[in-house]
C-alpha cells in the first residue's frame, strides 16, 4: 500500500472516536503540543538548518529562505497559536437548530468533526503546526503535505507533535504526514473519496488550481486575490486616499492586497496627482487608463492582462471611470470575487456597491487589509475561501466542521 | 461555441442582477411559472407522449415509464410544488451574524445567491420544475440536463416557464435546458469552473458517480444510502417491529429505506420469529448471518457483497450481533453515512449511537423514512446531501444560498 493511502487510513481511523472526545480532552493535547515545540525546539531548529541549507545549495530566493525559517521566536509563536487555540470555543457538539414537528419527532442539528482533513500547502512550516491545531480542536485528523523545500523541518515538527500526543488520550495517528516529495502523492490525495473527508489547499495558483482540476475529494478554494478599491466622486478625499495607499502598500504580497484603484473622473481631477505622488514615494509603479495618463503624464499603460494580474508586489493598474457602473462592471470582469472596496460619502451608492459586487468581502470606507481570520474576530485563521460553497471569506473552526441530525422519536412510522 | 458554453454564459450574465431581485419580483415570477404549466398543459401532455413513445420502442421499463410519465394531475402537482415555494421565506438577504470589531468595523454576515446551478438527473420531469422553481427563489440561475429519454417533455416545460418569466421582472434567460441528449454535454458541464458555480446530480449511482469523479466544479453529492435500523436488547418489541417494518417495507425504492437489519442476539431469541414472518408476508426476501439463520431456518445466506448493496428492493439483509459494539462496528464498515436508526429504552446506549454513529441523520426510536425535506419541515427538497461539506442531509432553500460578509467602515486602515 502507498505512504498515502497508509498514512490516509491510519487517519480515518484515528477520527473515528473523535466525535466523543470531550473539550478538555483536545485542550490538554493542544497545551501538551505547544509545551513539546518549546522543549523540543533544538531538534526542530537544526532540522530547519538542513532544509535551509538545501534551499541556498538549489538556489532558493531570499524571500522563500525567509519563509522556511524557523528560529525560536517562530517557535514561541507557532507555540503561541497552540495556547490560542485552547482559548476558543469549542464549536463541536453545538446545538444548531431543533425542530419539533408535527408527529412528535425532535429533530436536533449539531456540529459535528468533518472527519479527516487533508491539507497540501507550501513553503512555510508555521502552517503544520496551525492546520495540526485546528484540526484537532475541531475533532478533525489531519493528513499533512507540506512542500518539499521544508521537509525536514516539517518531520521534525510532526514528530514533536505526535509524541507530545502520547501523553494525552488522543492518538498520535490523528496527525499525519506525508513524506514522499513526488507530486504523485499529492495527485493520490486528491482522489482519496472515503479517506479524505476535504482537502484544502493553501499556496500559489499553481498549487491551487493543480488541487482544484484534479481532486475528486471535495475541495475548499482558498486564495487568489484581484481585489480593487472604488473611490467615488463623493469620497471624502483624505480618508480615499489613506485607505487607497494603505490597500496597496501596507503589505502588498498578500491576497486581500489591492491589484487595481478604479477612480471616478471627477475625485481623479481634483487628487489624483496627489495620490500618485504618493505612490511614487513608496516605489509603487502605476499603470493607468488613457484617462488616469491624462492626468498624471509619467504612469504607464495598462493592458487588459493586466487588469487580470494578481501582483502580489509594488505594482498598481489605475483606472479613472466615467461612474459607478463602469465600476462595478470591471470588478465583474476582472475581480477574483475576494475583497473589494468603495469609499464614498454617499449611502445609496455605497448601498447598491454592497449589494451588487459579488465577493467574499465588500467594505464600504474600510481597507480590503481587513480580510483576515484575526481580523474578523475569529481569532484563528485556516485560510480564506474564495469558493461559495461551505465556507466563504475568512474561515475560523466552524469552516472546519460538519453537521448532522440527531431524531428522538417514540415510535414514529411514516404514513 | 458549444451549446452548454453558450446556455452557461446566458445562465451567468442573467444571474448577475439577482443579489437585488426583491421577495414580490421572485414570487411573481413564481405564480407566472404555476400558471403557465396548467395554461399549456396540453402542450407538455403531448410532448410527453412522444418521450413515451420512445421510451416504449426501446423498451423502457414499465417503473422507468411511470417516473416519465405526465398527466394533467402531475403537471397540477408541479404548478402547487412552484406555489408552495412561493410560500416559503426568502432566505436572500437575511443576516446571519454581525461582529463589532474594536477598531469600529462593523462586519455584517448575509445570505446571497450562489449564482448558477448546474442540476444533472435522470428520468422524472418534475425535477425540472423543481429545480428552476427553487433556484429561482433563491435568486440562483439554473442550467438544467435532463436525461435523454424525457427530452420532449423537459423542452416543452422549460419553454412554458421561461415564456412565463417574459412577463416578468425575471430575465428568462435565467432558465436554461440542454438539449444535446450526448453525455459529453454533461461532462462539459462538469468543467465550467466560473460560469456554474454549484453541480448538483440527482439520479442513480453511476450518474452520481461520474459527476464526482469529473467534476471540477463544487459539487453536492446526493444519493446513496444504505441504511440500518438496530434494534437493541432493550428495545419495547412492539415499538422495534414497527420500525423495522416500516423502514423496508413502507417505499424500498427509495434512498432512506433500510436495507440491512442489525438485531441484538437477545431481542433476536425472543422477537425475530415474528418479524421475519411479517416481513414474509410482504413478499420480503431476507438474507441472514449464521445466528440469524439458526434462528429463522427458511431465510437465506448474507454475503459481504449484501452488506454492501443498496437493494431499493423488497430484499433485506439480518444480522444478529452480540453487542451495540458489534453494530456501531458493522455502520461504520458498510453504512454510506445516510440514516441509522436504534430502537432502545435504554437512554446511554441511545446517547451513545447518536453520538458515535457517523451519518446525516441518525434516529432513536422512529423509522429512517422521515430523512426529507418536507419531513424535516423544510416545506421543499433539492435533495439528500450525503457529503460532508456545505450542507448535509435533506436540503431545504438554504443550501441553495452561499454567504458574504459586508463590512462598514469610517475610514479603517490597517496598522
Amino acid at each position: 500500500m502507498s505512504e498515502v493511502k497508509q498514512k490516509a487510513e491510519l487517519a480515518k481511523k484515528a477520527s473515528m472516536p473523535f466525535m466523543s472526545l470531550t473539550t478538555k480532552q483536545k485542550n490538554d493535547a493542544l497545551n501538551a503540543m505547544a509545551d513539546a515545540l518549546v522543549e523540543h525546539q533544538d531538534l526542530i531548529i537544526s532540522a530547519n538548518e538542513e532544509d535551509l541549507q538545501m534551499g541556498r545549495d538549489h538556489g532558493l530566493s531570499k524571500s522563500l529562505q525567509d519563509r522556511l525559517a524557523i528560529n525560536a521566536e517562530r517557535i514561541k509563536d507557532m507555540s503561541e497559536g497552540l495556547r490560542q487555540i485552547v482559548n476558543l470555543k469549542d464549536p463541536i457538539g453545538e446545538q444548531l437548530e431543533e425542530i419539533k414537528r408535527p408527529n412528535g419527532l425532535v429533530i436536533s442539528k449539531i456540529r459535528v468533526p468533518i472527519g479527516v482533513i487533508g491539507m497540501i500547502y507550501e513553503a512555510r512550516p508555521n502552517v503544520t503546526v496551525d492546520a495540526a491545531g485546528l484540526s484537532l480542536k475541531t475533532g478533525n485528523a489531519v493528513v499533512l503535505r507540506g512542500g518539499s523545500s521544508a521537509l525536514k523541518s516539517n518531520q521534525k515538527i510532526v514528530e514533536v507533535l505526535r509524541q507530545a500526543l502520547r501523553t494525552t488520550d488522543i492518538s498520535e495517528e490523528a496527525i499525519q504526514l506525508i513524506h514522499d516529495p513526488d507530486r504523485a502523492s499529492v495527485n493520490e490525495m486528491l482522489k482519496l473519496n472515503g479517506l479524505l473527508d476535504v482537502v484544502i489547499p493553501r499556496g500559489g495558483a499553481s498549487l491551487i488550481q493543480n488541487v482544484v482540476q484534479n481532486a475528486t475529494v471535495p475541495v475548499i478554494e482558498t486564495g487568489a486575490g484581484i481585489c480593487h478599491t472604488y473611490i467615488d466622486e463623493f469620497a471624502d478625499p483624505q480618508m480615499a486616499i489613506n485607505i487607497a495607499f494603505n490597500a496597496k502598500v501596507q503589505r502588498p504580497s498578500v491576497c486581500n492586497a489591492m491589484e487595481t484603484l478604479l477612480v471616478h473622473q471627477n475625485f481623479a481631477k481634483e487628487h489624483f496627482s496627489a495620490l500618485a505622488e504618493k505612490y511614487r514615494e513608496a516605489d509603487v509603479q502605476i499603470k493607468g487608463n488613457e484617462e488616469a495618463k491624462r492626468i498624471v503624464s509619467w504612469i504607464e499603460d495598462v493592458s487588459n492582462d493586466d487588469y487580470a494580474t494578481e501582483y502580489n508586489d509594488y505594482i498598481l493598474n489605475v483606472k479613472v471611470v466615467r461612474n459607478i457602473d463602469e465600476a462595478i462592471e470591471h470588478i465583474h470582469t476582472y475581480g477574483t470575487k475576494h475583497s473589494e472596496c468603495i469609499v464614498t460619502k454617499n449611502q445609496d451608492l455605497a448601498t447598491r456597491f454592497l449589494q451588487e459586487v459579488d465577493a467574499t468581502s465588500v467594505y464600504h470606507n474600510a481597507s480590503t487589509r481587513f480580510t483576515d481570520g484575526f481580523e474578523f474576530g475569529f481569532g484563528a485563521e485556516i485560510g480564506i475561501s474564495t469558493q461559495k460553497l461551505h465556507a466563504r471569506g475568512p474561515m475560523g473552526l466552524p469552516a472546519l466542521t460538519s453537521t448532522k441530525y440527531n431524531i428522538y422519536g417514540t415510535g414514529q412510522i411514516k404514513e
